[in-house]
């Protein structure tokens, strides 16, 4: 079976875990928001392709919930006291590495699907990582801060200041000029079954789709789509959908995100929704579900994913 | 008074500290070779300008000879994990974080002289540290490896191969085009005595001498020059300078190097040159004074560094 998943970071990580564990042997493509990226000290990061990366790989620091297990911080440090700015991103040491190899390949002209499938060679996450651009496209976020309007990186809304500063819209800089990887469109319309991982809608799902053709991709994939909830009981399961939601006129609901999804009979992205078993959403148009939703290990998540191909199953 | 120093790496690093000791209150400005500078995983690395600097700031580690104190290769372990090469450049972490700022820097346009002069705004040398030039020019070695004849970095050669395989010329990528620092020139031409370390005479020091209008500006000093054997009983202090006299048909001894340089009175370098006590030297033209050229300690280093300022202020 050919599974391809649109994911964000985090929740997206953990929820490839579960369809990993619960189809192996399987196809499974994982479609990444790239829209969370940065260079910083001269290093391109990519947050969520190296957390699914890390995270699948078994690498993952799980209590931090990002980065590598066993990081250390010299290099920030001595960053710090040459005055180098910015000192609010966290840049572990082994993470600097896998930043290094990505940078000069990048350098060299290796597109970002070749550096991701090169890094994966020492990974073997077990699931074809594809970012859903090969092209430069960063979330900005307008803010009021120190009495002006500014457009400021995601990244530096999202740590430096954890989201806590109002946002008045998102800019995703680039997007309108942004190709999909080659490999993002080829799985999705090869699919057996789109899965849509409880990310964030907004700044990962929704930036993922803002790409030229990947939403045609979904909306028209002859394979029935899936989504995951990332609200549970009016909060997000992890990461800060909460203040994301609101800016873009969307509940910060189980419903609130499937209405926004949308019926695929209706020009939207989903056949099927899973919500938490004490969560009830009604989305014209999608069948949806409630289950446990909560990822606390491998066998939680997949059991999530069996039900999703399920539906997928019962729809197809 | 003004003094300025030529000067490589190590050598050079441990007998500016022996001028600081000698001259407190002093404006001591060292010429620094660039000619071993190299790009490796993306990363500028100037060897000698970070040798003196580290030394100077008293964070270098000194059993190991070269890099910083305390430091950790938690990087480059894992660059050789993903495969990237080289893997035989010892990259530490602390130093790395030197590169990324000094890579960051000149990417922004910045020249090497800011960039050097930004770093030691942290490490306070007591020295200004001056590269011979902003430009780029890189020392490469002809061998014969692997059935061919071939151009490899210096450091390739330096550190991969220890300098063990026979070298038939140093050729500097770069060195008819590079411009000297302006602060190189100006300290050499303002000074009131200049002083030619115990670097290696043919990639450290040479490579300076290289440089359009350096060797003509030392020639033509209104003040007196005096030198420093790097070479005591026929053999380098450090380093593998004996590697490198040969190639250049020059005899490894205080004597070939003291006439390599030459006398200022004869179009060459010196007025003044220090020989270790054990050793003789007859340099047409040139004041050579025999005396402990041991650099042990800083003491060591001042004193020699006292006798070389008695030669250049007999001879002003």
């Amino acid at each position: 079976m050919k599974i391809a998943v649109l994911a964000g970071g985090i929740g997206g990580a953990r929820f490839l875990r579960g369809v990993r564990a619960a189809c192996p042997g399987d196809d499974i493509t994982a479609v990444v928001n790239t829209g969370d990226d940065v260079t910083l000290h001269g290093l391109r990061i990519c947050p969520d392709l190296d957390s699914v990366m890390y995270t699948l790989a078994g690498v993952h620091d799980g209590e931090r919930g990002w980065g590598r297990k066993g990081e250390t911080w010299r290099i920030k440090e001595e960053l710090t006291v040459y005055g180098a700015e910015p000192t609010w991103f966290q840049l572990g040491d082994l993470d600097i590495a896998t930043h290094l190899v990505r940078t000069r390949m990048l350098d060299a002209g290796f597109s970002l699907s070749d550096v991701t499938a090169a890094l994966c060679e020492r990974w073997q996450p077990g699931v074809s990582l594809v970012p859903m651009s090969d092209d430069r496209c960063e979330t900005h976020v307008i803010v009021h801060l120190e009495g002006a309007r500014r457009a400021i990186h995601f990244q530096e809304w999202w740590v430096k200041h954890r989201a806590g500063l109002p946002a008045e819209a998102f800019v995703q800089v680039g997007l309108d000029e942004a190709a999909p990887a080659p490999a993002a469109l080829a799985a999705i319309s090869a699919a057996d079954v789109v899965l849509v991982a409880p990310s964030n809608p907004v700044v990962s799902i929704g930036t993922i789709l803002g790409v030229a053709g990947i939403r045609d991709a979904v909306v028209t994939a002859a394979a029935p789509v899936v989504g995951v909830s990332p609200i549970v009981a009016g909060a997000p399961v992890r990461g800060m959908a909460d203040a994301c939601l609101p800016v873009i006129g969307v509940d910060v609901s189980a419903e609130g995100v499937g209405r926004h999804y949308g019926a695929r009979s209706a020009g939207g992205l989903l056949d099927g929704w899973l919500i938490h078993d004490t969560d009830s959403a009604t989305v014209p148009g999608v069948d949806v579900r409630a289950i446990p939703l909560m990822m606390t290990d491998d066998d939680d998540a997949a059991a999530m994913v069996r039900v999703a191909l399920e539906i997928a199953d019962a729809l197809a």
